[in-house]
């Protein structure tokens, strides 16, 4: 069959919920970007629970698994460290595998705070290879033509942004205390689990931000052990944050998350209003861009484009179906890791599409800055 | 023809547009609400422009016009002083009118400021008259359908509020410094003219507010005068303001508000999420009321209702058209001059669903903390 | 005061839901059209019921009321006949206020069926007055503005037209045998009432119909006598319609009325399909209009704009209020008769904006078209 | 590793559109339905060009090509054949295939029309296998929730049903005529494409269509062929239709098709009106079902419920992403097979879920019903 395409093997960190979204991107890549890269081969998975991570083995087509995710960053034949894990264990094998020379692709938020972001964005400076902090929102085609449009000056000078990025999965008091919601293992709530999604918008889209004032709210401040829901343990991250922002550029904005706004399940909405134009998204209709022109030719017919951004000009729609055909939340991981591979085959650089494990420690001191600002009642200044 | 209807005698001050829409809502006031509480009787209209104020005369149908403002306020004939002046005239003809023991409806902002808002709020609390400060959207019928459903506790314990009042309408730099743009005249921007809507909705919606933090900007400084437009003058007022907000009961939110948000034309827009559902409401879109609510006995249809706002059960709707047939934005000047005539004829408390002078005051309070806090980059408790 | 306005009479027949809009509008006129071709000061007003037509004078301003409805096409001071009576009582007021030299404008549909609508255009066409059928829908702004775009090739060649009226409002079997449900005194039911709106929107906005098929059905055939709801009687019109339409410029398209339509109250939503655009409405949300443009310069964001047709440049605004200060149901009355007034008072054409008694007519050969199609299983051609 | 998971062999026809969106579905199910009810093994896979058949093997993972379909049907690795041809390749695969003792799903339309369908139908009737036609819309968990909806009886007696399947992109006159647009290949245009999906949910969510109306177009007579665009050759399909539809249980409606319905690019909206209620469908928002319930027990909001699809309790969910990540149209298809493969494992019936071969036939029926009603000018009953 001639074609020898070159091979690149995973090691995956984690089986749950990203660890499934990120596997299958592996396995879709091939046969949506064709020619690959390369040819993505599925090594290892790593998890604490061995009849799990063997099932996670079965079911999503590694060769083998581990219980001990030393095995992954060190494994001769892993080319590339997907880091899926929860927060607290983003830092140390993210920086062993750096070390042992592998590629690697870390979830989101980068790590718990600054200082623990900071030494892992060092650490990627020193190794010569390809990282990335997996903020796969930059991969929705809507909000990849939102960064074009932005970049050619479409919108002009921008003067707002607004954010917020709402669900309400634990507005039930009973809900128990999982991992997210013990600021040890998470290191914030929805701040640095959604709030980091809409920084790393906003820097994406409008550039750095300046200065923030903020407020934040633990609304329920006790819940049932996951191990035995007859007692309660102490809910140690916030359940919601607001805050202001100011932009180096000028502009200024709100950024709100919140696990307790009823009726939004996965509402990551927000809107840029420049001089020329306005763009505005909804992830639950992640298809579609509203975007408002001011300067089209036909006066009469001025208003809010409901865009359907599954055309072949679209960006990465030509891989996938026909206009029209939409498509699905973790299409945005096929679409991430398609380019890390490609960045890390043909040598291409991450930035400015993909975040870098700069753009990982920048978000997390605008999530300290936020916390900070909450807690002393002022205005932070953000220094990187 | 037997019935004798009691007669009210209007005073107008101010002809341009909310002289008209208001105008507009007292002659319509019978035809819709029958029996009125008292046939409402155009009396004399006052504008500074002869020319102008004596067209609006013949068009609007009052019996005569003045160019003195006191000429209203101590008209026999008049009961009724409405004041639909520009910010700067609120305090005075509005004093001299409670003085002259007239009742007295008066546009939003009360005042400039909240030391000006506190003088008529003195004033009315000695005055043996009604007194409304006329923020009309509390008669939207959707908005007051709102305030029913969180009244009789269908949100349950509320976790947030979030409000953004945006319009575009001065983007273009060449737009002249008129009148809304010099703070001696107007006070502020857009906090008092749209941000003071977004506070009392706040405040009628959810309760008191107990701290802000802000930042405010102005984006183009300088503008070609009205008057002569080859020179130019100094914007003194903000272009728009952000702002976090805390309220007593333990709510948090984000406020905001623009002329410069490109595409929103009168996007009033606000959403309140409770532990029990959520409620979301659009100006341009004054008819219908986004409503979640989460104990839905069939929960496979759980998800937004889009609520048209048309229902002879819904507030108000019953003196309009049948189902469907949407009402327009001069509709809620009917409802509110409806209900002030009626609490005036009736003997009827203006407050909860008419904003008092003391709300109005208070309004200003919270405008002045948000221009506080922005300045200082502070949070600032608010105090009344 | 100078200015000497002319004045015209206006008699009414009818002060029910038509009466009470049409009656609105005519006070409206001069308050936002100003100055106003001519004054209107309503007159008389006829009504069956004493009592409630003698409420009605009062209410709307009539100088006077009748209940013999010769006493207003024969009144002296009246100039223009207001027909807004039930079909049935169409045909012989409005051809007797014609022969005494009245302006006519009668209400939708013209007659209860083409035999009558004939009749009426015929003695339309011998008197020396103007006349209109009030299909009030063609000064909705949005669908002015449609008119325009497709007018000035906008669109293109047309493909398709599809429209549907619906309503839920008789879904309750014990709803009463109200005359609109009655064949001898409605003449139809959902067709004549919703269907010949959407028939004469189809003959404004694409061109003459050539052929119809179509099914009709009576969902409920026995209703409760509102004099007695202990006794039924038979329901004498159709519940819903369905047609299938060709017109003579070769598009194609389908038509639909129903009052059994769950959940849409005045759901008039119509959509045109041409080879560079396509144009939706919804009188829901009459202030909008949904407009895509095949050739906008910008191909990136090609995609359905949502226009909020409240701008000053668009039809009817500018009498209005600022951009996104939506107006309502209502209007479209005082849009049509400030329109008929116009054409009065500085002989200016009905056509092609207003209906004329022969669009009346036309509109009631398709109406009986889609009956015999429906009744005989066959396409008719429609022939006037 | 001890699970001794069952396998079975595909054998896929057609390497473009259908077969790649079938090929990814296959590879899909174990990650997401685990256990799956067998192992899917992606045997071999046929197209006429070996170059691009070979590319396809490797893309999606076959172990071998072939450029004659008869050895796909009789190989003995194959259990299962998925026949995604044209239209005029559907009957003679399937039956041969069906003779072998494969198990088949072949694509919609069953077959050019109802005197092939019948044939194919028949043969399944005499195999002893599993078959399916691939109406994969019914597997869309919003359909397969409105389908629910009303087996339960949510909305009581049907009135109407409207649907639209509506696309643009043959609205060119110089797009070629590719096979689509040739009679002798596809039997017919939107009518068998776009028009045998809605007929299908008609019956799926309705009941048995008793009677047709129609009318058809063909709007560009001739187009560049394929091969050599400088020639012309003869569209010899139509390029839309509109039928008017009476349904057994009395219910009447409206169905239409087109591929030159500018800005709709894969519209297929439906609506069905119930006694009690409604529902309503778009296809470009797949993951929303819009939900009017008229029996709410809090009348004051009685509205449409916007349902977004995507809760653990909603049909398929479970297997895919927490609530409000939304999925893709391509999931219908793995939701389809995996219905397709546990009929097969645990013989089950296909129907009601899925469409049977007698669902195939049945639906080319009434295409024929509406070509022959549209070419008559006359209603024609249906009968199977």
């Amino acid at each position: 069959m001639g074609v020898k395409v070159r091979e690149m093997g995973i090691g995956m960190l984690g089986y749950a919920f990203m660890g499934k979204a990120h596997s299958h991107a592996w396995r879709d890549i091939p046969l949506f970007f064709w020619p690959p890269p390369a040819m993505p081969r599925l090594i290892v998975i790593y998890g604490r629970h061995e009849d799990r991570v063997r099932e996670a083995m079965l079911r999503y087509g590694y060769k083998r698994y581990t219980t001990d995710w030393r095995n992954v960053v060190k494994d001769p034949e892993v080319d590339i460290v997907d880091n899926c894990l929860p927060n607290h264990l983003h830092k140390e094998p993210t920086i062993e595998a750096l070390e042992a020379g592998k590629h690697v692709v870390c979830e989101k938020p980068l790590a718990r705070n600054a200082e623990e972001a900071r030494e892992m964005y060092e650490a990627a400076k020193k190794a010569d290879v390809k990282t990335m902090c997996a903020f796969n929102y930059r991969f929705v085609p809507a909000i990849r033509l939102a960064k074009k449009l932005i970049d050619e000056g479409f919108l002009g000078r921008i003067y707002h942004f607004r954010a917020r990025y709402l669900q309400d999965w634990i507005i039930d008091p009973n809900f128990p205390l999982v991992w997210r919601l013990r600021g040890d293992l998470a290191g914030s709530g929805p701040l640095g689990d959604l709030g980091s999604h809409i920084i790393d918008l906003a820097r994406f889209l409008v550039g750095e931000i300046k200065a923030v004032t903020g407020a934040m709210r633990t609304f329920i401040g006790e819940r049932p052990l996951p191990e035995d829901p007859s007692k309660k343990g102490k809910v140690t991250v916030e359940d919601a944050f607001v805050a202001t922002v100011e932009f180096e550029n000028g502009a200024i904005g709100t950024l709100e998350a919140s696990r307790f706004a009823t009726g939004r399940k996965n509402y990551n909405n927000f809107e840029v209003n420049g001089e020329k134009g306005s763009i505005e998204f909804n992830l639950e209709r992640l298809n579609e861009l509203r975007v408002y022109w001011r300067e089209v030719p036909a006066k009469d017919i001025e208003g809010w484009h409901e865009v359907l951004v599954t055309e072949v000009r679209h960006p990465f729609i030509e891989v996938y179906w026909p206009p029209g055909h939409i498509i699905g939340w973790e299409h945005t991981f096929i679409n991430e890791l398609y380019h890390f591979l490609d960045c890390i085959v043909n040598d291409k650089d991450v930035a400015p599409y993909g975040a870098t494990f700069e753009d990982g420690y920048k978000c997390t001191v605008v999530c300290d800055a936020i916390i900070k600002a909450a807690k002393d009642g002022k205005r932070v200044e953000v220094t990187y």
